[in-house]
């Protein structure tokens, strides 16, 4: 090994899927189902909120505030959650604010999983998770979500955890399960019952759940995002992340965080003061205004939080319905805002083998986006090396775009029926 | 130990001397010298180009950017770099942009250093240096720069290694050295052959340079802020960070990044991709805007990386002499915005020991807070525990403040004289 190699903690890393399906986006050029942002204008009082900041004639707006969280947010995000988790939650010591979902993630794997500790992951996965546990020297431990039927109307509830293998993977050397509701990419949003499974597993074991909660609001179908940490006895077990780039499409903004009991958080301040320290003030002091805003509509259909979802039902209607006229099979998505596609149909109208990677997951969405400008993610990227063969006959559409670039999607597979 | 403590790598962590003085700050509301950020307004082109970022027709500016740093900015630094280290610099593998030149710093000692290796830190330093090799597993060796004379006017360039106790750090072990020039908290710049005795050390035993160079366009009475990437055969060697928050007085938008060869970027590229992945796009936008209109006039007066040190060196000035009049003996500081100043001759005017904590220094400046209300820094912050007590007679005040501020201070330390 060379002396300026990659350390220990690091080897083996390599860009992400991201890094490669960029670039080849920017290459080709292709209408983009690829990456899960909105390209539709954000909320208008959102931006406007921003620019106000950036004028405001207090300069003190532009430079450094509060490390563990700009007191404005910290106080919004605390009495949002007090309301909804119905428990007090203290602003101070019980929540983070961090660079995105992804360093609450960071900080929370970092802070908490030691070197030999296993973590659970449940498969598809966010697939930042693995290579977080890695770095912390932990040991993941993969158990996929299947599909009960793989033929008529599937939805995403029909993916689901086997429970006696689910109980297999808890011992004394578990430190963390990592949920994800509502579910990326499958568009899960779990259950009462499900969440109880788990819940009982991590009080029986001793174990830390952490939950990603970034697509909280969009919840389709009457369905309801429930929240661990309202199980009995999970508050003090569970750590859970939000992000405002999620819950405002403003993911360019890169503000998250995460709210938990303060002795677990604690963990994560430790690593969030190591590493970035404190998040861009007028980005939250802008976050925090939108949810002043929001919280004074909570139940009404004007706020952002019920019309998002609202407005996303339909283009995931508009979406399955072309995917499955192209001959796809979706799995409809009871919350967040991907679809997972089987699209092994199409096979035999493609030449996919003029790709030379290994997964044919990987193959079918690059020769997509050369031949027919349509871009999607491969799924086996979201899963485990030894189980990357249960990702490969889908591929991962993000429906939060325009209804122009969805159209235009429909039309571009259109194409394909007549191939 | 408890399951849910902190992991090894984290052990002994503990809220930063930040934590401790901005809740102090918030309790007594004194006038605060101590956090380094400027109190004064923004450049208005900055803060402009923010607001029309917000309320930019293009949605994609507020959505999610290229990870290793948006285009526009990494262009913009490439370009600026090139020009000034005389050296084409590859935007796309040569700079990584970060949360702040605080996440740079992280991303260099956790993607190079590792568990066992010497990291050669030089005293008074940076407060997160340490903990951020701890963290990486590194051992912190420490050597500090002490003043040659401590009597009459002192300048930071009386402030030096001793050049056998610098060699002395090296070994087959040492694999980096933190640089620090401009110098936070002496003010030092750097001189040619101070760099190169560091520069042949470095060839001599094959270790990497990481040289944080955030107050590069701070450097006053004619000094030359000398980027020691420059010097023969240190390109390959170095990693150099620098800060939009410092280059634009905006410390609120925590944008940094690092530049250095392809291969010794890539190993912070796995970090950032695992800690926080991509920075806020609108803040970029703006940055990237501000340094092409400064691109256009580096060579005149008005570039604000001329003007704003022309500015400084008044302040400097300033308080330079009301610090003197207040019977301290500051060091003049060549460079950055913070002047160290030996505040022993006050003792006994003041009843320090009626703040409870260890070091001097501390109980100085929370004596200070509490009753003179006027807030600096304790320097022994910024020692190891072994050397906290070469810190204890000074005191750090930040002078990138208001004048209205500065003479407020001024009229504060006036009072004392009568005491």
């Amino acid at each position: 090994m060379e002396k300026f190699d990659l350390p220990q903690r690091l080897q083996g890393s390599a860009p992400s899927v991201w890094n490669e399906y960029i670039a080849l986006a920017m290459e080709y050029k292709p209408l983009n189902l690829g990456q899960g942002f909105p390209d539709d204008a954000a909320p208008e009082y959102v931006t406007k909120a921003l620019a106000e900041i950036a004028n405001d004639e207090n300069p003190l707006l532009q430079q450094y505030t509060r490390g563990f969280g700009h007191m404005r947010l910290v106080q919004a995000i605390g009495k949002l959650y007090s309301k909804l988790l119905q428990r007090e939650i203290n602003p101070l010591n019980e929540v983070l604010v961090t660079s995105g979902a992804y360093e609450a993630l960071y900080s929370a794997i970092m802070g908490h999983v030691d070197v030999g500790d296993e973590v659970i992951i449940i498969e598809p996965f966010f697939d930042c998770y693995h290579p977080m546990v890695k770095m912390a020297g932990g040991v993941s431990r993969f158990i996929p979500l299947k599909p009960t039927k793989t033929e008529g109307a599937i939805s995403s509830a029909d993916w689901v955890l086997d429970e006696q293998e689910l109980k297999n993977m808890f011992n004394s050397k578990t430190k963390m399960i990592i949920l994800n509701t509502p579910h990326n990419p499958i568009g899960k949003v779990f259950k009462q019952k499900e969440l109880e499974l788990i819940a009982d597993l991590c009080k029986k074991w001793n174990v830390l759940c952490l939950s990603d909660e970034v697509y909280e609001w969009m919840v389709f179908d009457g369905n309801k995002h429930i929240r661990i940490c309202t199980l009995p006895d999970m508050w003090e077990r569970t750590i859970t992340i939000g992000s405002a780039g999620k819950t405002f499409s403003v993911t360019g903004w890169k503000t998250g965080w995460a709210y938990g009991p303060a002795n677990l958080i604690r963990n994560l301040q430790m690593v969030h003061q190591n590493s970035v320290y404190t998040c861009a003030t007028p980005l939250q002091e802008a976050v925090a205004r939108g949810f002043e805003l929001e919280m004074t509509r909570l139940d009404s259909p004007e706020c952002f939080f019920n019309s998002l979802p609202r407005e996303l039902q339909v283009k995931r209607n508009f979406m399955a319905k072309f995917l499955q006229d192209a001959g796809m099979k979706p799995t409809i998505p009871e919350g967040g805002y991907f679809m997972l596609a089987d699209w092994t149909n199409l096979e035999k109208k493609i030449n996919i083998n003029s790709e030379p990677d290994k997964y044919r997951d990987y193959k079918f969405t690059k020769w997509m986006t050369k031949n027919m400008g349509l871009q999607g993610i491969p799924p086996s990227a979201f899963y485990s090396d030894e189980h990357k063969h249960l990702g490969e006959d889908f591929v991962r559409y993000c429906f939060i775009k325009k209804q122009a670039n969805l159209e235009k999607a429909s039309e571009l597979l259109e194409k394909l029926k007549n191939n």
